[in-house]
């Protein structure tokens, strides 16, 4: 008669612990130029077995082509699974801007908690792919972290770094981010239309939907403007903001238009 | 009798300017992991027929050697050239900081100017690699741009990005840069010792030799601070400003002794 198996039941559930855990990888896949991918990224990319993309909308045919070319140029194993939902909609009439930013982030948790939940094995690895560089002015790191503090499901998670809109328009224009030994701010063009920054010269305004730039025509401003950097549909300014801002406007209403969507930066720099 | 050659002088002249022209690439190559290197850093090595390297002392065994291992893993075609020379020497103990750096900049511009006159055939193509990327506190650009001013060599020059040390630190600490829809400021340990900066609530500080985040221990303040990130002797500290604050000094003063040289950046981020 054989012996009983040994209880094994704890030992079991401390592998299951340590072992079974999904892992996130937030993977930063640059501006737009499909090269500006890093080594570690494309490492990265052939790690994963599900992609979590949202679409939005308008900017669908372009952007979600050029990451799925990205997709089929850099995995060797086809065999990836993509995990596609429509992003929540954004109140965007309201003047109020923290509770609907508040509201639609928590309704990103939740597809993003789903995501994680429903669509990955305990032991597999999924991936959001951001645009540009997840620490700059991306929603994805906060949005884990409210997660992972909400308790209902655990992953380690892992960030990429990535080529940021920011950097890309500096190198197409070949200046710096900073003068010598001087400091530089990241804004939004909200928060530029209501004034310059206290104590820099140097600003890079990102998200800026209203051309807040136009506010500040009377000063002695120079522009490096870009839209769709790396993109075969880049547009570059450069100049005396008060000889350039016209330009920029018109281009600007030009692209949109076209496109439906329009992705642009700027570094003003006081002269 | 044959016809006496026609005048081509000019037209030989005009196809020397416009197509004799030397080409420099400005390649960010990533902050210490040689896998942030991009794809389209990895394409501009291959293209570069010699690369300037100057030697800073001190960092040599570390930072050379990676340079090095960079260039031989990814370059298909080893007929490159090398052209290294040392770093002019900077006067760090005067109190008055630009003559000090505009002197040692003009110096550095001395010096690339003849890399590219003296080392590079008219129709080659130089390469400076950059760490982090290029449009963050390093010098290579505005260098660049004084020798076009100066007019004694022409050359046509395109900047590769690079993933900065500040992506860089963030990634290794899963955090964003900003907070939603919230302004940053990037500065120097100079400028963050002598305050903190107006209307922000979250400052990177780079270039800080003297440990400025000292003066701020009284603020209700997080800090996230790495060295050599990316890197094999990668450090990393999170948390409250008050309470890790002696552990990095500590830390820093051990390695800085250990290897003779330090490279760290830091996120203060008001409560």
């Amino acid at each position: 008669m054989p012996l009983p198996a040994p209880p094994v039941g704890p030992t079991i559930l401390r592998v299951r612990q340590t072992r079974r855990v999904r892992k996130i990888y937030v993977i930063g896949i640059g501006a737009g130029d499909p090269d500006h991918l890093t080594l570690q990224a494309v490492k990265a990319l052939n790690k994963a077995d599900a992609f979590f993309i949202l679409d939005k909308g308008e900017e669908k045919s372009d952007l979600t082509r050029l990451r799925h070319d990205i997709l089929d140029a850099h995995i060797e194993d086809p065999s990836y699974r993509l995990i596609e939902a429509r992003d929540p909609e954004r109140d965007r009439q309201t003047s109020d801007y923290s509770p609907a930013v508040d509201d639609w982030r928590r309704r990103r948790a939740d597809l993003y908690e789903r995501f994680i939940a429903e669509e990955l094995g305990e032991e597999e690895c999924g991936a959001f792919l951001v645009w540009g560089d997840p620490a700059l002015y991306d929603s994805t790191l906060g949005i884990l972290q409210e997660i992972l503090e909400r308790g209902a499901v655990t992953f380690d998670h892992e960030v990429v770094p990535g080529i940021s809109s920011v950097s890309a328009l500096l190198a197409r224009h070949r200046t710096g981010l900073n003068r010598v030994a001087r400091p530089v701010q990241i804004t939004t063009g909200r928060r530029l239309a209501e004034g310059w920054p206290e104590g820099v010269d140097d600003v890079v305004v990102m998200l800026d939907a209203r051309q807040a730039f136009t506010r500040h025509l009377d000063q002695d401003l120079f522009i490096y403007w870009g839209a769709y950097v790396g993109t075969e549909d880049e547009i570059l300014v450069s100049g005396r903001l008060s000889e350039v801002s016209g330009r920029i406007e018109e281009l600007r209403a030009e692209a949109r238009a076209r496109k439906g969507w329009i992705m642009d930066t700027y570094l003003l720099r006081r002269g």
